[in-house]
């Protein structure tokens, strides 16, 4: 078999038979097929797409390209969420420990941030001695003790993806739906689990901007899960502004914190609360949405799932009292607060633009392998929807380099769009996509 | 700039800028954009193309990404011949020397052969002695001395297309008009030469077997030339069946040297004499198609044509003596001679088929870098229209390697298709395509 000829097939619009696609993905996961084949490949599929069937075959491969997690000796339900990133986009701290808290496994592998959008892990290593690269035997572990565990990517897992992505990356071939679903899906179907929760984002600070395609991304997502035996759902959640009010990976631990607690309720409660509801009801531990709600909200406000937050921190290395002393975590050295220049009603906020210039700050990284500062940030105190007069408060700054504070002051309040008459704020969920099960 | 955005805008059917070909054209070059990312735009160009202005403004860069020839010094037209490629195709063998003895200067640069197709330079390194790998100064020298010198491309000229080109050749990228004409254009204009004559062939065994493929392809590379200032003409011309008997390296340069001494006119003469009639009125050594067929005749019939070989082969290192005791060529040790099995007309013979068998024999290669066996190959002794008897002789096969010899025997057999009612042979120059010489 050569793999010019499995080019050639796919770039004139042929299918790839099982046989051909496993050479294709192994082949480039043991490096025998070099990443210039790989680029033009990725490339025929941006234009020719894989049919269902490629699709699945291709996703198989990839599981199939490394370690695939066997928890099958842990007994009981595993679920995990995957969002498509965003900017403020913290669900998975605040939904992880609510859903362990209610008895499933929750054995969550995340990702580090890059570009405009934020990363788990990133946020979580901003807790004082918090470790995120855990061995394989840690990982169980972890999850044996608490039901849950939040790790990054192990070397073994995925092989294939994870030269994939980095190749993709670089090449312009990112924004193609089976090669974003086939890279998802086989990293989470890699997990050992049994369920998934998607939160597929659309709007002006996501991945996809429009809804069309977040839907046909959903929708492809689900049908590859559903396939393989897993019970998958997706919600389409809007991402046209930042979701809650804290950007930078200390500050949405805190208010992660906050929410966990119970003392704050808001956009990103909402939606974390609401995607623990579906993997509740994945999980059989709620029969419906709203049960799952009722319950998700007792595990808030009795603190067990604040409890469960703070036993996974002290597993995973970290200081615990970091969680309520928020001091205990590393501090900017500089606070500013821009206020508003002028009336009116919040109609919509440069979503992006607000993760590039946290990235600016330092918060994010735009390479692979860059350091984030866990300190800087800003923390949003009107959003769309909200009514505001000149002189409020519309974001404060934490900044350790004084320089770039004052670059990103004239942009960061030009992401912010005024009306003059009053504007609904966006609502969160739009739509949930339901897999089969089968 | 950065690359990645380059190949995005390409991808989704932009147009690239002059400053943004020659940052990619030339980074690539220099090998500080990587192949994969080349390969990533070159299949984007394969699905988008390139507009008339992005691919002159491509080939531009290409031919300026190296050294470009610079024969101001040389008065007088230069002109140049090139063709895409076929089975026994060696009209450059013929038509150069019949140029040169017209008066024109012929700067020939000629590549190797690769897959079915056979190449210039290795059928001129079948002579013993013969060197085509000449320094810019030799090369500079053979041309003021004899009026025409047959070289191999030099590292420095047109780097950027050495590279893409080879890159192509895995990546399954090959089949594009516009990477195919600049690929070609920039190699010929590098060359410093005032006019160029192009074989654009079609059918079975060329590289486009469709006729409107092959004419897309002369208009683009005539349109190409034109627009540069140089006088371009192409032909469209069938490659339906093998050109001329010989096929193989040796073969060729005898059946040419049987051609230029006037003793053997065949479709490949025909041809090779109507190329050479283009460029003598190209060059204004003729004023007409009719008297510049009427000049070759008489270069032909006078031995001066056969004599400038001669004197070129003597100033690149040759011994001229082979070229009239043929039994100076390395010989094949055998030679076998196949009988027809049927009777009937010839009505087709699988042109490709014939190449890739000639290559299994060890006339070609597969690959880059590997030899070539000087001495094997086929003498057709009937083509298209022919009448035959079973027992005539179809085929003599010169061999170094029995086996061989015995695996291809039945496939080349295979390869003459009967009809059992007269056939006519095809038409070798289907029709011309002028460029406007502005």
């Amino acid at each position: 078999m050569q793999v010019y000829d499995l080019i050639r097939k796919k770039r004139n619009g042929g299918t790839l038979s099982e046989e051909e696609i496993k050479f294709f993905i192994q082949g480039y996961a043991d490096e025998d097929i070099p990443d210039y084949q790989a680029a033009a490949m990725a490339m025929a599929i941006f234009f020719q797409g894989l049919a269902d069937e490629e699709l699945m075959t291709w996703t198989q491969a990839m599981i199939h390209s490394g370690e695939v997690m066997d928890l099958s000796d842990i007994e009981g339900y595993k679920v995990d969420k995957h969002s498509t990133g965003g900017v403020g986009d913290k669900p998975s701290l605040i939904l992880a420990p609510i859903v362990a808290a209610a008895g499933l496994w929750v054995p969550m592998i995340s990702g580090r941030g890059l570009g405009h959008t934020g990363g788990t892990l990133d946020k979580l290593e901003s807790i004082p001695g918090f470790q995120v690269q855990l061995s394989s035997e840690k990982f169980r572990d972890v999850l044996r003790s608490c039901g849950m565990v939040l790790g990054g990517q192990t070397e073994n897992l995925v092989p294939a993806d994870r030269k994939l992505y980095a190749l993709r990356d670089v090449t312009a071939t990112v924004d193609s739906i089976p090669l974003i679903s086939s890279s998802i899906m086989s990293k989470k179907l890699a997990e050992g689990i049994d369920g998934l929760v998607l939160d597929v984002k659309f709007g002006r600070g996501a991945f996809m901007t429009e809804v069309d395609k977040a839907r046909e991304l959903a929708k492809t997502l689900v049908s590859i899960g559903s396939r393989m035996g897993k019970q998958v759902v997706a919600l389409l959640t809007d991402m046209n502004q930042p979701l809650g009010s804290h950007i930078g990976n200390s500050l949405e631990v805190i208010e992660s914190c906050e929410i966990l607690q119970g003392r704050l309720n808001n956009d990103v409660a909402e939606l974390s609360f609401r995607l623990a509801a579906e993997m509740l009801v994945l999980g059989g531990v709620s029969s419906s949405l709203d049960d799952a709600l009722v319950k998700v909200d007792e595990l808030i406000q009795s603190g067990a799932a604040f409890r469960k937050f703070q036993e996974v921190v002290v597993a995973q290395g970290g200081d615990p009292r970091a969680l309520e002393d928020y001091e205990r975590f590393p501090q900017a050295k500089g606070v500013a607060v821009l206020p508003a220049t002028q009336d009116g009603f919040i109609s919509g906020i440069s979503c992006e633009r607000v993760g590039r210039l946290a990235v600016q700050l330092g918060a994010g990284r735009e390479k692979v392998g860059e350091p984030v500062d866990p300190a800087v940030g800003f923390i949003l105190h009107k959003k769309m929807g909200d009514e505001v007069k000149a002189g409020d408060h519309l974001v404060t700054v934490y900044y350790n380099d004084e320089d770039k504070a004052d670059q990103i002051r004239q942009p960061l309040l030009a992401c912010f769009e005024f009306a003059q008459t009053p504007v609904s704020p966006p609502t969160i969920v739009l739509e949930s996509i339901q897999g089969d099960g089968t």
